[in-house]
C-alpha cells in the first residue's frame, strides 16, 4: 500500500473523512461531482454528514480497531475540523495517505505553536507570549502591555477559551477564566477590519488562492462575508502571499484559511495572521454558488491528486450565516433574485449553532 | 396522510426518487442543499445515487409491497426518468404526493398523445399522424410525404425505435426495424438547428424557465449544449411562452424540458416542438454551474412546496457530454480555467452511456 497519492483517485475510490458536521457534508457532496465516493467518521449518531455518504463509522477518534478498519476501506483520509486529536491522524498516517498531514494540524491545533510557526515563516502577526501560569501572565503584560487577549492554546473556536485584559487586575480572573491552562497572551489589535484568505495546495505543491473575503463577526461566530474585500489591493496581495508561504512551509495538502486583522487604511494598511484553519473555512462558503470551484471541491482535488482549478469569480458576493432558530425562515431567502439557500440537515435548531446559509451572488 | 404539500418541506423530510442514474444522483446532490434527505427506488444495484443518498431500496417497479414500504417511509415521491411505468405513479398516488402527476407523465410516454397534446395546446409541432399497422403508415406517408421518420410510441429515447424513411418502397422495412408495434410518423424536419427550454412550475402555479439553450447532437445522443442560444429574440419568447402553457395544461408541478427544432433563420424562424421531457433534463446541466440555481434544486423546489428561484446565469455557456471511455481523461479538463467537471461516478464506462459531463462559464 503507498501512503502517498501519485495520480488522480477516479470513480469507485472514497475518501474518509473525520467528522461528520456541515463542513464534512459539503465535503461529500464535492467528492459526488467528481465521482467519488465519502466514508465519514465521527463519534456522533445522527450527524449532518451521514446522509450524503456511501458509508459510515460510528467510534470514538480514539479506537484503533475502529480506525483500523475504517483506513482499511479508504484511499486517501481527510478531516473537516482541526481538533480531531493529531495522535488519530499520526496512527492512520501509517495506514493510508493522510491529507493534510498529521504535524500540521498539530501546529495548527495549538495557537502558541501557530504564533511561533508564522513569525519564523515571515507572517505578522500580533504581539505574544507564552503563558504557563499567573507569573509569567504578569510578565507578559508588562511585556506587550494592555489591552491584551488571553487564549488558551487549545481548543479554542468561535470565541472559545478567551478572556480580554483591560486593566492590570483582571489577570487572575483571566487566568481562572480560561481554566488556568497553558496559553498565549495577545496583544489587543483595534483592527479595522477582518479578512480570510481560502486557499489549497495541491501533492505536487501547486498552490491556489481564492479572492480575500472580508468578514464580520457576531459574538465571536462568523456573521458575514463578503468579496472582495473593501481592502488595498497590496494588502490582498500580502494576505495572498502569506497563505503561499504558510502552505510551502507547513507541506501543507488540501484546503486551508488564514484570517488576519487589517489596521489603518489604504498604503498605511497592516496586515496581521490572526490564525489558520487546517480544512475548509465557513468564510470560503461563498465558493460554493459563487465561483466556478468550491473550496469543498478545491479540497477534494487537492487531496485526490487531481490537478487544482483557477477559480474565476462570478461577481461580488456576501454570504450570511444562519444560526439556530433562524434557519426556520430560510424559504424565505428562497424567493431573492440571485440567492442560494444552505441548509444542512441539522436536526436540533439550538441557540448559536450553524445551521445554513445564504449566498448572494451579485454578476459584476 | 395529506396527498398534497401544502408547505415547504424542511429538515428531516425525505423525497423518494424513482431510479437511480445520473439523474436522480444530482437531485439527491440538489435536496441535500436544502435539507432533505433522499431515498432512491430502483431495480438495479450498484447505482449512481446510491451513494448520495440516506436510503434505497432495490426492487421492481411493479412490487407492489416494496412500493408501500416506500411511500411510507417519504414525503413526496417523484421520477428521474419518463419512462416508470405510469401504472407505478398512480399506484403511489394513492399512498402519498407524487410529482409530476402520473396523468402527465403518461403523455410525455406515448409519442402520439404527447404530440395531440402540443397540438391542442396550440404549440406547433412536426406534422404526424398515428400509425397503427402497414396499411396505415402507407396512408401516413402519402399524406405527409418523404422524408418521414418513424417512431414508436413508446421508450424510445437518445434515437432508438426510430426509422427514417427516404423512399415509399422504405415502409415495410421500417415497419419491420421499429418492431412493428404502435408507432407515429413526423415529417422529417430538416432544421436549422435544435434548442430546448427547461422550465419548472411549482405546486401553486409558479412556472420560471431558464434561458434557452441550443444544442448539437452526435449519433442521437446529445454532445454540446450552448447557452444562450443563437436564435431570433422573437424564437426565444415563443419556446418560453410555449413552455409556460404546456406546463399549466398539464398541471405538471417539477422541472421539465421542451425541445424544438428551429427552421429558417431570423425574422423568419420557425419553431417546432419535437417532444417533452417530465423530468430534469441533459441538456440543463448547465444550471448546475453557471447560475444560480440549478434544474435539479429547481426540481426539489418544486416538488417540495418551496419557492422556484428566478435564476442568474453567470455568462455564457458550454455543456459537453463525456460518454463511455472518455470520462478517464476527466481529470485533463480540470486544468481549464472557468471549467466544471462532473464524473456520474458510474462503475462501467460502456460505449455511448453517459459517464459525465463539463461546463465552461464565461463570465460575459
Amino acid at each position: 500500500m503507498s501512503l502517498k497519492i501519485t495520480k488522480p483517485l477516479r470513480t469507485g475510490s472514497t475518501i474518509g473523512i473525520l467528522g461528520a458536521g456541515q463542513l464534512g457534508r459539503m465535503l461529500s457532496l464535492a467528492a459526488a461531482r467528481l465521482g467519488l465516493k465519502c466514508h465519514i467518521y465521527a463519534p456522533e449518531t445522527d450527524q449532518p454528514a451521514y446522509d450524503v455518504s456511501s458509508a459510515h463509522t460510528i467510534a470514538a477518534y480514539e479506537d484503533e480497531a475502529a480506525l483500523r478498519a475504517f483506513a482499511s476501506q479508504v484511499d486517501v483520509i481527510t478531516t473537516e475540523f482541526e481538533n480531531v486529536p493529531a495522535s488519530t491522524l499520526e496512527f492512520l498516517e501509517n495506514l493510508c495517505p493522510v491529507a493534510p498531514r498529521a504535524g500540521a494540524v498539530a501546529i495548527a491545533q495549538d495557537r502558541l505553536s501557530e504564533k511561533n510557526f508564522f513569525e519564523q515563516a515571515g507572517v505578522r502577526t500580533p504581539a505574544f507570549a507564552a503563558v504557563e501560569d499567573l507569573a509569567s501572565l504578569k510578565s507578559a503584560l508588562e511585556k506587550l502591555g494592555i489591552p491584551a487577549v488571553l487564549k488558551t492554546r487549545r481548543m479554542g473556536y468561535d470565541g472559545k477559551g478567551q478572556a480580554k485584559i483591560t486593566e492590570p487586575q483582571d489577570a487572575e480572573a483571566a487566568w481562572q477564566a480560561i481554566g488556568a491552562r497553558s496559553a498565549i497572551l495577545e496583544a489587543f489589535v483595534p483592527f479595522r477590519t477582518e479578512v480570510s484568505i481560502i486557499a489549497a495546495r495541491s501533492t505536487i505543491g501547486q498552490v491556489v488562492c481564492y479572492d480575500v473575503t472580508e468578514n464580520t463577526h457576531k459574538d465571536h461566530i462568523l456573521h458575514r462575508s463578503i468579496v472582495p474585500a473593501t481592502a488595498h489591493p497590496q494588502t490582498l496581495e500580502k494576505a495572498k502571499q502569506a497563505a503561499i508561504t504558510l502552505a510551502h512551509a507547513l507541506d501543507y495538502v488540501g484546503t486551508f484559511a488564514v484570517e488576519f486583522f487589517i489596521q489603518g487604511e489604504g498604503e498605511n494598511e497592516t496586515l496581521l495572521a490572526n490564525e489558520m484553519a487546517p480544512r475548509v473555512h465557513n468564510s470560503g462558503h461563498w465558493t460554493l454558488d459563487g465561483c466556478s470551484v468550491s473550496q469543498f471541491e478545491q479540497h477534494i482535488r487537492a487531496i485526490s491528486g487531481w490537478p487544482l482549478a483557477q477559480p474565476v469569480r462570478f461577481g461580488t458576493i456576501e454570504m450570511l450565516n444562519i444560526l439556530g432558530r433562524d434557519i426556520e425562515d430560510l424559504p424565505r431567502f428562497a424567493h431573492e433574485v440571485g440567492t442560494s439557500v444552505h441548509d444542512y440537515g441539522k436536526k436540533d435548531a439550538i441557540k448559536g449553532r450553524k445551521m445554513g446559509h445564504i449566498t448572494r451572488v451579485k454578476p459584476e
